[in-house]
Formats: C-alpha cells, sequence, structure tokens
C-alpha cells in the first residue's frame, strides 16, 4: 500500500456523512477516493444511465501496460455478440431538452414503494447482539435523487439499468477493487454479476466451445463442472498439495498435451479459487500464486481466479492451547496479511476476477462483480444485457446503502476484519473436535488458513476389508453411517474435476461456516464414530475421569 | 371463472391478517387457496429447501389430460444437464436431529441487516400521493421464521435458495396463474426467472442449436433477435395485421417450408408477444390466438408466449370526445375482461408461458416466472441451478411482504385495475396529441388495446424525394430531425426479425408509459413538426383563434 497521507484521513466524511477520525482508514485516504469522487459526471446516476469505471480510478493509471488482447480464445457467440441496441439509443437522452418517448421504461409513478429501510450494524459493533442495541436504520425514499437526498434511490434503482449495474454501486466496487489488488495494466474495468456461479457460465460461454477440455484442481468446486458439462466443455484435474494448484503438474500437462490422446486441443483456460479452496479449503501462497501465473504466460493461459472467499482469510492457526494472534492493528496491516491475488499480479490482463458478496455480506443480494481488461468486461456486460441484465435494483440500492453511504470502505474493512476474527473462531473450535473426536490411526487433516470448508483425509487403505471394498464404497459407507449418526459431510468424490479418472484418495469435506459451536463438536464427534465403526476401530472414550 | 361462492369470500383473512369482507374477491375465495394453503409442508420454508409447486395448486387438476414430452426438441446441452449435485444432497437434510457439516451456506449470524422495511400502498388508495397519507411500512425480521412471525425472514431469504426460488413466493405465483389462467392439463408447474429476457436466453438454449430458426412477428421485440443471434439461431417474421400474427401467414411458412432454400430444419419454435406486443403494440384476440395454437399443434410447433404486457390490457378506447368506459366493477368482471392466455387454452402443453413483474410492480426487483410442464420447468430450473441460481432474496422477500402478506391476491387484483386505469388515461393522451399533431396526410395508426406501444405507419411513397430516397434513408431523415427537435422515437428498423428480408413499410414506436401528460403531448407536437418538414408539409399551426 501507499503510505498513509495524515492530512487525507477523514475525506471518507464527505461521503458517508459519518466523521470517521481514525488513523486505521489510512489506506483509504491515500488513494484519494473522495478527491476523486467530487469530478464524477452527475448524467451517469440517472434511469439506466451508462457509465464506464475508468472514471473511478486514479487518473495515474495511463502510465500502466494495456492488456493483451484476447480476441483469438473468445467464443464466435460472444465475438457476434452486439448487445441491445435499444440501450444503444440512450446516448441520445443525453441531448439538453429532449422528451424521450423510446425506451420502454414504465414510470416510476406505478411502482409501489415510497420508502425503503434496513436496520444495519454501526461500524464497530458487528454482532447480532450489538445490532440490537446501536444499529442504524438507513431509508431510501423513492425520489431522493431528484430531491438532492442522495445520488440512488427507488425510482432509480428499481427501474431497468444497463447489464453493467448501476455507476452508483459499481464506483464503489471499482474503488474497493483498486485499494485491494491494484491491478498492474491500465485497461482493466468492473462490471456487475448476479453472482460468481452466472459469471462463470457467462465466462465458459465467453471463452470455450464444445469439446474444450479446462484446467481446474482435481478436486474442484461441483457447479463448476456441472456448468461446464452441458456446453460440452469437459475439466481436467491439475494435481494438488495443500497450498492447492502444483505449479509443476499444471506444466507438465501442457507440455505432453497430446491432442489425438486427450481428444481436444490444449487448454486455454484455468478455473481455480485460490484462497480457501471449494472443497480442499487449500490457500496458495503469495510465491505459488507468481509460479502458476508464470507457466500461465508461458502456455499462454487464461485465468479465472473465483475468489469468493478472498475475506475468509484467517489468523495464524497456533494450536490448541497457545494464544490466538491479536486481530490486524489498522487497515494497511489487515490488507497486508492478505495473500496477493492473481488481479494484483496481473501485468498481461490474463484474470478474469470474480468476486462475491455471498460469503461476506449475504449471498441473497445475487450481486458479485467481475474485474478484467476492458475488452474482456465489455463482452461481459453485453452478455448481460440479452440475458441476465443488471443484478436486481432492489439489492443494488440495498447494498449501496449499507457500503457507500453507511460504512464506505473504512467500515467494510472494518467489518471484513470483524468476519475474519469470527471464522478464526469457528474454525478453532472445529479443529479442537476434530483433535478430540477423529481417529488419528486412519485420519489427517491440515488447518485450513480460508474459507469455509475442512478437509479431512482418510487412509482407506487401512479399511480392514480393502482392497475388497473399493474407495468408494468405502467412502459411501462412511456417508451413510454418518447420516445414521445425525451429521451429514459432503463425499469427496462429488469434487472429482474428472469423475472419470481413477483416484485414490478419499476426503470428506465438512464446513465450520454454518452450524452453531456445540452443534459442530457434536457433528464431529459422530463424524468420529462413523468412521471408527467403519474401521473397526475402539470407541471414543472421552476424557477419562473417575473411571467412566 | 367459477361462480362466487359467498361462504368463502372472506377466506383471503387468515393468511394476509386483513380483512376483506368484499365481494369482489369471490374468484380468489371459489379457489379456496386459503383452504388449500392449510395443507402446506412447512419444511419447504427452510433455507434453500426444496418444493414442488403441484402442492400449491388445486387437486382437482388431477383429472386433467398430461401434457406432450418435448425431449425430441430439446437441446442436447438441456438433456445432459443434471443440475447441482450438492443442492440435491439437501434431501437429507430432513433427518430429524441431522447436524449438517454439508452446505457451504453462511450462517445469518453475518448478514449485517436486522430489519427490512418497505413503505407500501394500502388496498384501494395506489396513488404516489395516497400512499404518502395513508402508505403502511410493513417489516421483515432476521429471524421471523424461527420466531413464528412470519412463514419468510431475512435469515432465509437472504441466503442461498434453489434455482426454482423460494416456496414462499413461488406458491403465491402458483395461485395467481391458477386464478387468472387456469391451465387446462395436469402436470404444470411454475418456476422463478431472474426476469423474461433470461428466461428467454435460457429458453433458447433449450429448445434450439446452432443453424435454427425460430418463427415471430415480422417486427419482434430486438433483444429477442439480439439475443439468438450469437447463439446460431436466426429469426423468420411472420405476416401480421393489426392483431399480430395471421395464422394463414404462420401456416403457409410452416407448410411450404424448404430446407435447402431456407437453410435451416422447419421451424419447431414460436416466439410470440400475445398481448400489447412490443413494438407494434398488437393484442391478439381470443379467437385469433385460437386459430394460431391450431396451426401449431398442426405443424407441433412449441410456443413461447412472452407476456410482460398482459395486465396492461386497457379499456376500450371510445374515441376523444366519448365518454370513457367505467372500470371493472369486480374481480370477476376484471379478469373476464383479458384476452385469454395461450397457457389457458394449452390442452398439449405445448407452450411457455413467461410472465414477469417489470411492467407491473418493477423492473428492479429482476423477479418473473416461466410456467410450463413438469418435464420443461425442470429443466429450466436445473439449467438455473447451475447459472443464474434463484432471484435475488432481498426481491423475493419484499415482494412476499408486499403481495402475500400485505395485498394477497386480492389486493394484487385491485392494483392490476388501478394500473390499467392509469395506463388507459396515458394512452388517451398520446393519441389524442396524435389526433392534433400528426399529418394524416402520411401518417396512419390503430389505437393500442394493450402495452406501452403506440406504432405509428408512415406512408414513405408519398414522400416527394421517394423512391430516390429510400425507406431506411427517410426513416433516418426522420430520427435525426426528431432527435433536433427535442424527442426521440424508436425506428421500426430496429425490430425487424430478419433485418436481411426486403420491407416496405415503415414505422415509429412510442411509448406512452413514461413521460409526463403535458411532455407527451409536447412531444408529439415535434414529431409532428419532423414529418411535415421531412415530407414538405404545411407547419401546424394550432386550433386557430383570432387570427393565430
Amino acid at each position: 500500500m501507499a503510505p498513509p497521507s495524515a492530512i487525507e484521513v477523514s475525506a471518507e466524511t464527505d461521503t458517508t456523512g459519518v466523521t470517521i477520525p481514525n488513523p486505521l482508514t489510512a489506506p483509504i485516504a491515500s488513494n484519494n477516493i473522495l478527491g476523486r469522487r467530487k469530478e464524477t459526471d452527475r448524467s451517469q446516476w440517472g434511469i439506466a444511465a451508462a457509465s464506464d469505471t475508468a472514471n473511478f480510478r486514479q487518473k495515474s493509471y495511463q502510465s500502466k501496460p494495456k492488456a493483451k488482447r484476447w480476441n483469438y480464445i473468445i467464443s464466435n457467440e460472444a465475438m457476434v455478440r452486439k448487445g441491445n441496441s435499444l440501450k444503444e439509443a440512450a446516448k441520445f437522452l443525453a441531448t439538453p431538452g429532449l422528451i424521450s418517448l423510446g425506451g420502454g421504461l414504465p414510470s416510476s409513478e406505478y411502482f409501489p414503494f415510497e420508502e425503503l429501510s434496513i436496520k444495519v450494524p454501526s461500524i464497530g459493533h458487528f454482532s447480532e447482539a450489538d445490532t440490537n442495541v446501536s444499529g442504524v436504520t438507513l431509508t431510501a425514499g423513492k425520489h431522493d435523487l431528484a430531491e438532492g437526498k442522495s445520488i440512488f434511490d427507488i425510482a432509480t434503482a428499481f427501474n431497468y439499468g444497463q447489464g453493467a449495474g448501476s455507476a452508483q454501486l459499481l464506483r464503489w466496487m471499482t474503488e474497493h477493487t483498486e485499494l485491494v489488488h491494484n491491478p498492474p495494466y491500465e485497461d482493466w474495468r468492473c462490471t456487475m454479476s448476479i453472482g460468481s456461479t452466472s459469471a462463470l457460465d457467462m465466462a465458459l460461454r465467453m471463452f470455450t466451445r464444445s469439446g474444450d477440455i479446462i484446467l481446474s484442481e482435481e478436486y474442484t468446486f461441483s457447479a463448476f463442472v456441472e456448468t461446464a458439462r452441458p456446453m460440452g466443455v469437459r475439466v481436467c484435474g491439475v494435481p494438488i498439495d495443500e497450498q492447492g494448484l502444483l505449479p509443476v503438474g499444471l506444466d507438465n500437462i501442457l507440455s505432453t498435451w497430446d491432442v489425438s490422446t486427450r481428444g481436444a486441443r490444449r487448454p486455454h483456460l484455468l478455473y481455480t479459487v485460490p484462497t480457501g479452496q471449494n472443497p480442499t479449503g487449500a490457500t496458495q501462497s503469495a510465491e505459488r500464486r507468481r509460479a502458476l501465473y508464470a507457466v500461465c504466460q508461458k502456455h499462454d493461459v487464461y485465468i479465472i481466479e473465483d475468489e469468493p472467499y478472498y475475506f475468509l482469510q484467517m489468523q495464524p492457526y497456533t494450536g490448541p492451547n497457545a494464544p490466538d494472534v491479536p486481530p490486524p492493528a489498522s487497515h494497511a496491516d489487515f490488507l497486508q496479511s492478505l495473500v496477493p491475488s492473481y488481479l494484483s499480479m496481473d501485468v498481461d490482463g490474463r484474470v478474469m476476477r470474480l468476486d462475491s458478496f455471498s460469503k461476506v455480506i449475504a449471498p441473497g443480494s445475487r450481486i458479485g462483480w467481475v474485474t478484467a481488461s476492458a475488452e474482456v468486461v465489455d463482452k461481459y456486460s453485453k452478455h448481460a444485457d440479452v440475458s441476465t441484465q443488471n443484478p436486481a435494483g432492489m439489492s443494488q440500492l440495498i447494498l449501496f446503502k449499507l457500503l457507500d453511504e453507511h460504512w464506505g470502505h473504512a467500515g467494510y474493512l472494518d467489518w471484513l476484519i470483524y468476519i475474519r476474527m469470527q471464522y478464526t473462531k469457528r474454525r478453532d473450535v472445529i479443529l479442537q473436535a476434530c483433535n478430540k473426536y477423529l481417529p488419528r490411526e486412519v485420519m489427517s487433516w491440515k488447518p485450513p488458513m480460508a474459507g469455509m470448508f475442512h478437509w479431512m483425509q482418510i487412509d482407506f487403505k487401512k479399511h480392514p476389508d480393502y482392497p475388497q471394498k473399493s474407495i468408494e464404497a468405502i467412502e459411501e459407507s462412511i456417508f451413510f453411517r454418518n447420516i445414521d449418526h445425525g451429521t451429514m459431510c459432503m463425499r469427496g468424490s462429488w469434487f472429482y474435476a474428472n469423475a472419470e479418472e481413477n483416484h485414490d484418495t478419499l476426503f470428506f469435506r465438512a464446513t465450520y461456516a454454518a452450524s452453531p459451536e456445540d452443534k459442530m463438536d457434536e457433528a464431529i464427534r459422530r463424524l468420529g464414530e462413523s468412521v471408527r465403526e467403519e474401521f473397526g476401530l475402539d470407541k471414543y472414550m472421552g476424557e477419562i475421569v473417575n473411571g467412566h
């Protein structure tokens, strides 16, 4: 991060209406977000108005290199697509005095909503209990924009919009992206998605054709495989270790690719979840990422960086009896503690980064965003214009009120630190339960550093009936014993990148995100019982006191 | 409609909490919606819980015929798609006492929202001014479901959901669909869409393959053409008159289809906007629809019925000086005044109907729904599970509070009657302006009966420079003269189903939905000026009084 500039520390006051005279805000102040905001063109706040995220960035970007062009891997579908021609007629709306009988936009007179309010936590008082006491109610009126009360309102947000999303919220996303990732090329842009599952569907339609094979972790997000398969696109699993993708493994696959054996051209696309990967929980280190990026450069592979868990990076794990690591002391410390993203090292513009609010605000917003080169973002938003359209304006308005007008960037970072500490606590609870209940003779795991998932390996070779009983059969037995014992963990085989390949590992995935702490402890106890039964091991007898 | 049953008139009271002792609710009462609701399985209100819309319908449906199977026109992509396997693991969650470490659903503890409120109109007091005085505030709490206060809340709606949408709002949609359309086959279902543009995109991926040609009105919704084209799917325009699609024209195209001339297999898909079509404003009569459905049966064509404007059917146009037709006297009268949908006559299950809230509530909800046979709806929602996911839970909760808990079905019909009267007034304003300002020598139009669009023909053959000046050139001149005069209307050529075909008609489309009444009058005056100039006609001199 650039060094904090004391005189700009409270600059964010202008927008949020909340004074934050706090040195923690230094990284935000040094980015001069508020200074830039004053230069904003007001016409982009209008109904379905066009915007350009380049306007929301630091002007110094002009000196960085331009992104590579990707037309040679972009699908025919995406190349042909022109977007919505009627939305383009919107450019004439800027003519002064023009009365439009053009767009079929309903009049907000007939939106049956006068006000929308949300009660949300104050900065620094984030828990449910605290919110109950000190939460504040944010209200959006129907005509706040016209009345000069806000730059976003019901009349605007609840009408049609651009596929890219509203300028109001897109500005916040762009500033946040610059603050956290600061991409090292000039022509990066942001555009909204309706969530990363949809972004992935649209990315696959942009970058693949039927018959293609894509690269990914050998255990991968199952919805990714299920999204790709009906398009005729298969996934080739890349070997992993506890840090995820192995650069040597990736290089090896690409260097030795044989078109006739594989039945597909050499892959030009890598899909990866670099932080708290689903299902393995693995987080690629900075060094690992740099090595993988270099392999992608060598073989000209484009990267889809899917990062829902980026801000679920937790505190270092100190073990069962060691004292906790204190939380980050400042925003600068917090940002520095985060493993750098591919986007932050993307000198070529070969990364499409998918950000999501699902894990850090709420999945029900169905809002995320895509950061990539202008070429890619333009094709993405043109597709959105004739399919998904923009994310729900109702959600956009709610997030804008919370993130931009109430918390601001500083408050959001505080919230993310809060979430970090909460997930750290949850992870420590599940690890403690594992240490206590699981049979070390046949089970092993690494403490996850990010995300929602704990990935536990089972040494199937120690099963009394192995090899008569196959890996699959052992996995299935444990799954159903687990259900019988009253708990559910996900089967590793559900996450095979390619189910047709042979696998000689057996895993279960448990999440520590969902259940209350006492239930988690009990669920892991039941898992331990299931595995002990399956392997014919002694029952867990508890910490034996007084002969019990 | 079935005859009203007096004793069930106030049955809706149970759900809405508002007593409606009103004979207007008769159609709703006779449908016994509330009686059926009592039998509902509560497990479907849970987070991302599965639901079956069959449960929300009248049981008498079992006697109706089953829908035809469509596997022979369903694409390989849709046949192969299995949906999201992890969501299917959700079936184990019903096990009593089960603690799930399965799904990666974040805990609602970390949703930074304690309450959501909307201020909305009371039934019968729908205008903005009335809402300001008598509007009511509806509030959703975070844990209303667990606390027994409501069947929907923030903790549920703001988490992940099923591609089909939440049971809470899907129930309302299913009941509404049965009330209004009562499809005449047994296995119809509803599933949510994130809006009809997306539903269309998904329908095309389900029913077409690259190289196909689809049938549609010769002037059609441009986003439809722009959605289809990148998939390699072209549109063949069917001749229309003031009631839209011509059955003879449709039959003729299908009967004489020559694969080698056309370069595509015979079309098996008709896309139509039967009511207030965009851009022509045409509404197919009941008789016309029956004739078109018969042609589709003859040639085994599947129908996509896109009906955003269904409830923008207006009062009959009585001319400039005749008294207005009084509004519908009851819900039964209102429902009877509506032209029957294709869905309501669909004995084969060959219709996919797209409903939308965009024109009757607000586009910013990004919520609509699809009604079709169980086979088609199942494939649609499986696709949603791995792409769009469910509509934003924030929007779903807002619509649920308004439509189900506050207005109920009766209140919603009252709202639709209000909207009908408003659009009638707007249409009458634009028609009055047209009568006053437009040069009848070269312009002609029919009063629209539904929708948002007024479609005006220009007799380009009367242009002094025709045929030296082409249709396209005349259209373009008028468009830019219009911009110079300070108004915008859409060019008819932007709506060609197939821009490569020859066209010998010239139209402009004006919407009466968006502008205030006085602005509409002025915009049409400017349009009149532009056309007069272009054709070298005398200027409009106003209603001459005192020699001015």
